[in-house]
């Protein structure tokens, strides 16, 4: 049941007057439940309750911690059609979507318990003495990665699951170790609320204690401002626009003691298209990107927003073809509102940038809130020279750039912000013969894709789900699979430490049988 | 031969007309050398060529990079006595420890050589492709770590080798495919200059290209804001102040790519003396802090600022003995005349604070610039509201907190800011008996040590130095030993690319013999 008020550890409240409601796009109507704004005294407990539980959460097993995990997967499961209606309600996606998200949720939770019950990941390394050694004796050095401590987590409009409540930077957390204040997203509070308690019911089943994991309402910014100023908080997971993932990234460096924002933000994902493809698969390429444009209204931060080759005949029937089938292509409704707006305007904006011409636009008329895609086209050097075209515009909407030569195709890429991923459609023999633009797009972004779209991430060890700035705010880490772990922990070494009161992790006989690093040597043996 | 220039790649070049000199502070005067500081124009043409080594360099093999990090070390040694007398007249610090930080320096050089010979750093992470995977095949992804691009160092005045120009920033950073410009410390310039001719010989006998590293001279700020503003720079190397390292950490966080500052700064290195330790061997502390307190003048960043224990009999000895064996003890030079007067300064305002008493004091003549040893004592209480007591005096200083009881030592602990060591006095009982406190000293520092002193840090893989903030402006990452190499790279994903186009390092049949995640399995096998 969906009431509406802030999860302050497992307790229900809402002393706050302040309320609003979220949006059903697809219907065009506000929904049925009604929100409670966290108060400052609500955000505030929230906060020192996770600093409290962090005391004890932090020294559980990996085991436990796993259970925990895992049963937040089973609790959602077990909310059941509830959640896929309040989902489809607050987004206007359709089901196939949700019950896809939901099944990735909880796909990503059981990948960090098993992350967790592999027990590897804590990067345990350990010199041993040597009493003998001169000029002087070496001491005994073991290190590994502990958890910081409080965490807030910041939910996407696009993954009302994936990127929310329970999602990647949650999960990842809690692996982790460190207690979660879930900044409830505005657009979808029931949906958030219903996650929720599904988190708060394992944490009763597995014992964790109160406080471990908080979910507070808000509909405009000052709840989030406070809980990034908040002193007991040790950092922050944001998924959204450049605009609030720099404003936060700006408010957590002026704290006195500034905390890391792990911001992942706007993204053009700029793809190359070279012309084997162009001329052996033109046709089958238009295809495949009329879809992973407009696919869920073109609301992913893969969305591929800038297509870039240089002139041909096979680039201009590439152009026309990929326009016919675009118009084909039905909309679909979008997030919200003021998504649906904010998408008018990038388009209005960039399509009265001069010199740019329409490749395909839907015109007809549509429902309120769906997003009517379209495509334009312009010159390499038009590009160049106009920053605004490089801006992203969220939604079914793309850019194909007309460029005069490759050299003028690799001073795109170099002029390029940092990008989530850069996608190249081509045949071996290019990628060697053209390897100045591969290497040119390999330097803006985080994962390169290779004849393909760059719509749909994958979970797994060997993501890496994060760009250069602004495509986040350390391109050093990722948000979609198990690494993304590393963001919430730090290094602590210990010097002579008796070995009995070390962890578990560097123990003489490894009982947790991980792989470490033992006098520079990779090993899961025992010392 | 020094010359005073600077080296803008490999060449030697003073178009500028500020000049500076350096100092000997044991001798009190200035040295023989004119340095010219670099212009805008030197700044510029430095990093632009490091712009351009780094498309070269940052593809070269681990066994080329460590050719030439070896060729360092064995260049620093070719320099011979020239380089230890420059070491001693720009720091004032004894033959001794000149030729102890040279062979730490060389160290650390050839450790980051073996790194990079035996490769696994580069966290290979492979999951292979799943074509028949339902209801979406799963592609090819692999990742790696790869150079940013880059890197300004500034070294530190305390540590003209080993935190300076080969130091261990430039050492990382280099090993790790980023071509440095270092920010000459105005201290030791002809030092910096003796060492940055080694590099650059060392650059072309082992074939590296021009502009793989730069040398500028400073006498003030301006040169270190022009590079941390330089849009090509990818990342700041600081060891120095708190105040040195904010604001180039601001400077850094206000360009329109804002770009990591890993600045090692303050730290007072708490040190807890449980009652076992004063009761047993109180008169062997007293003496070990004696020295590690006045060791170097005190210049360290893990020098023991501040001694915490809880009142007694055996701490009012230990205080008596301590106060005895400081005032045996001859000071030396400081490092230069600035940071003598900063010490004068720091000392005295802390003895001016309320219910402060000394319990030893160097008040005999001493020759100029010489580090007069000062330690204070206080009650827990007075230190607990008095936040001038918890900076760091740069110096052969310390502060004995006399606390009421555990609970007042444990206040003090979580109220400190962060530090790189803290540091525990007592045995194993006390360990386990006393877990509260040494819980909340480890959430306060970078790294544990018991019954040693801090001073002292030694280099291999498991030594984490750096703190929270603000003993460091990131406490996930080391400025010394191997891991240091991580703070210059970024994940890069391959998905779908050709077997025969990766690098070496995630090709099936694994050709570096590296240790790779392999589909969620640590192997150093072919796939």
């Amino acid at each position: 049941m969906i009431t509406g008020k802030n999860y302050i550890g497992e307790k229900l409240t809402a002393t706050g007057t302040k309320t609003y409601k979220t949006f059903n796009p697809k219907e065009n109507k506000e929904t049925e439940w009604t929100f409670h704004e966290a108060t400052a005294d609500e955000i505030d407990t929230a906060v020192s309750l996770a600093s409290e539980a962090f005391q004890e959460y932090k020294n559980f097993s990996g085991a436990k911690k796993a259970s925990f995990l895992n049963a937040i997967a089973d609790e959602i499961e077990a909310l059941g059609d509830e959640l896929i209606h309040a989902y489809m309600a607050e987004s206007g996606l359709p089901e196939g979507r949700a019950r896809g998200e939901r099944g990735r949720t909880m796909g990503q939770l059981r990948a960090f318990a098993t992350l967790l019950e592999e027990g590897s990941w804590v990067e345990a390394t350990i010199d041993t003495a040597q009493p003998d050694r001169e000029p002087l004796p070496k001491p005994d050095i073991r290190k590994m990665l502990f958890p910081i401590g409080p965490v807030v987590v910041f939910g996407a409009s696009n993954f009302p699951l994936a990127f929310s409540t329970a999602g990647g930077d949650t999960a990842s957390a809690l692996a982790a170790g460190c207690p979660v204040i879930v900044k409830s997203h505005p657009m979808h509070a029931a949906t958030g609320e219903l996650v929720a308690s599904a988190i708060i019911k394992a944490a009763q089943k597995t014992n964790m204690p109160n406080g471990v994991f908080s979910n507070v309402n808000s509909s405009g910014i000052e709840v989030g401002q406070q809980l990034v100023k908040h002193p007991k908080v040790k950092a922050v997971g944001f998924t959204g626009s450049i605009k609030g993932g720099t404003a936060l990234y700006k408010l957590a460096n002026e704290r006195t003691e500034p905390i890391p924002v792990y911001a992942e933000m706007g993204s053009i994902n700029p793809v190359v298209i070279l012309p084997s493809a162009l001329e052996e698969k033109g046709s089958f390429w238009a295809k495949q990107y009329a879809g992973s444009i407009t696919v869920g209204a073109g609301q992913f931060c893969t969305n591929p927003g800038l297509l870039l080759a240089v002139k041909s005949n096979a680039l201009d029937s590439f152009i026309a073809e990929l326009g016919n089938e675009i118009a084909q292509i039905e909309p679909t409704a979008m997030l919200h509102p003021n998504i649906c707006k904010a998408y008018q305007n990038g388009i209005e904006t960039a399509a009265a940038q001069s010199n740019t011409n329409v490749v395909a636009s839907f015109d007809n008329e549509a429902s309120p809130n769906f997003g009517k895609q379209k495509v334009l086209t312009v010159t390499g050097s038009e590009f160049l020279k106009n920053p605004v075209l490089h801006q992203e515009v969220f939604g079914p909407y793309s850019i194909v750039v007309q460029c005069e030569n490759d050299s003028e195709l690799q001073q795109i890429l170099e002029a390029l912000e940092g990008q989530l991923t850069g996608t190249v459609l081509g045949n071996s023999d290019e990628l060697v013969s053209k390897s100045v633009i591969i290497e040119a797009l390999k330097e803006r972004v985080g994962r390169l894709i290779l004849n393909s779209v760059p719509t749909g991430v994958e979970v797994c060890p060997s993501m890496h789900h994060g760009g250069p700035f602004p495509a986040t705010t350390n391109g050093k880490y990722t948000s979609v699979g198990v690494s993304a772990i590393t963001r919430w922990v730090r290094p602590v070494a210990y010097q002579n430490w008796p070995l009995e009161l070390l962890p578990e992790a560097l123990k003489n006989d490894n009982p947790l049988q991980i792989m470490r690093l033992v006098d520079s040597e990779y090993s899961k043996k025992s010392i």
